[in-house]
């Protein structure tokens, strides 16, 4: 089969057995996260990808259109136990540690990482489930209050489900391009001009991958506010450490989600994945698809078989 | 009278009235932040120090051997009115921001700043009132539940309180002077073996100051785990920030907490203040006191008058 690697696309035979479920991938999304895996983050050398949707091959699902839960845990540890294996200290990531993803034409995840994809749910939509469950994610790690004041840093793909995300907060979407800031439906500002904004948000959102974005997040919180750090990238951020400190900034990390509040959101049609979509190509054009992904001005890039 | 000003000892006329009340400084203790003001921490330029106990006066007070809290906020913004100036806007800060402090033979405050010492509190237990608080403030920004493993990096004055505050959560206190380490009566480990502790602490408090002392905390926590910051200090720390989101660490600013449980702990005796003091200067010798202070392995430094 063909598989996007970190060093390429390449020829591999199909991921062996050992009791996983077997899955041919339909619809794959390329995520910022790839290209930092292809620039060194982690170390990961194996086939990129963790947005897809494919059908179960065999077993019980055979047949069934699922999205797949990226993080596969041991299944026995405090964490797996509690239900919920993202913490899990020796899992494998799909596509990110230790496991192979899903910029292939099959891939393997234990059966009980994979959801069952609603028949309103289309292709393009489902590949999106990942993605929208990191955006909810900032909820579960952030409980927002009625009438906080919020603020979304990075108009990228992850920043936009985000804004989306919490449009009953009324949210202000900060980044650099006005095409992609109209997509969210929610009010805007350009990054140029944010700071002029105020020291008045009780949650910022930091989506933007940069450490501009984290200065910037910390310019315009308001005493003892919220940072939700929401970018993985590689290296190191100079921070104003001090800044945390006097003014009594509570910084987030944020990873992933859990699917089904996704997978339900995009069930009702409540978010408009559409426009997020910038191009299609074809497996094959892997590489060539990667470089567009990395270009400015992109939105989602996905790989079809 | 004379002051120790972030340029140097000496003299200058009393501070002048506008409605606040006159205190003559009995003893002033030497912090960490001085000495980071001293090398231009937020630009202030004026008389240092804001750890004192001292009498006030005249007015209503006149006699009263008092403690103040070193935040003047404005009195009437929305963070005043709730009654915690900590963070109003325009707030003027003892030794810190805008305003003269407490190295010097007299300084001003708010009467509503200040707060009587009981007859059994020492005048030297008295001094340690704010940083005490500061350290009980930890428990405030990040409550810690029963059977939570807690660990406190850095041996300094801040670090040692902080580690008998907490005594009744067993901490780890984590530190390079085994002579200090002895001081807080918790159990401890040195610096260079502080990663053998492994990644099982929920809760970590940075009180070194260092960006090596960041880096050690992430290493230490448990997914989803707790980092308080206690230390300001001036620049700018590299910080791995995607370690933050992958592992969903909560980064959590503390700085100043509330006199009144802090004179309240000094009451019951509970906090041994004695072996914290290293050395005890006059106000006069204020230039050497400060560069004693600085010296490795210096705990507080006092000034008489």
């Amino acid at each position: 089969m063909r598989a996007l690697r970190v060093d390429g696309l390449t020829e591999l035979p199909a991921p062996a057995g050992d009791g996983e479920a077997l899955v041919r991938v339909v619809l794959s999304g390329i995520c910022t996260t790839d290209l930092e895996l292809a620039k060194g983050y982690l170390g990961f050398r194996g086939t990129l990808g963790h947005e897809f949707v494919g059908v179960v091959e065999e077993g019980d699902l055979a047949g069934t259109r699922v999205v797949g839960e990226i993080n596969a845990g041991c299944g026995s540890c405090g964490r797996c136990a509690a239900g919920d294996s993202r913490h899990c200290a020796t899992r494998t990531v799909l596509g990110i540690v230790d496991r192979d993803g899903a910029h292939a034409d099959y891939l393997r995840l234990p059966a009980c990482n994979l959801i069952p994809v609603p028949a309103t749910v289309s292709d393009v939509a489902a590949v999106f489930v990942e993605p929208l469950a990191a955006a909810l994610a900032v909820l579960e790690r952030c409980p927002i209050a009625p009438g906080q004041r919020v603020c979304v840093i990075g108009d990228g793909k992850l920043g936009l489900l985000i804004a989306m995300v919490l449009r009953d907060h009324a949210p202000v979407l900060v980044g650099k391009h006005p095409h992609k800031l109209a997509l969210a439906g929610v009010e805007s500002t350009l990054l140029d001009d944010a700071v002029t904004l105020g020291r008045v948000f009780d949650v910022v959102i930091e989506a933007s991958g940069s450490a501009t974005g984290f200065e910037l997040a910390l310019a315009l919180l308001v005493p003892q506010g919220r940072l939700v750090l929401k970018s993985t990238f590689h290296g190191t951020t100079p921070i104003d450490a001090a800044r945390i400190v006097v003014e009594e900034v509570t910084v987030i990390g944020s990873r992933c989600g859990r699917f089904a509040p996704a997978l339900a959101l995009l069930e009702t049609g409540g978010i408009a994945i559409g426009p997020l979509v910038s191009e299609t190509l074809s497996l094959g054009d892997g590489e060539r698809a990667m470089q567009l992904a990395a270009e400015p001005g992109m939105l989602k890039v996905l790989l079809a078989r």
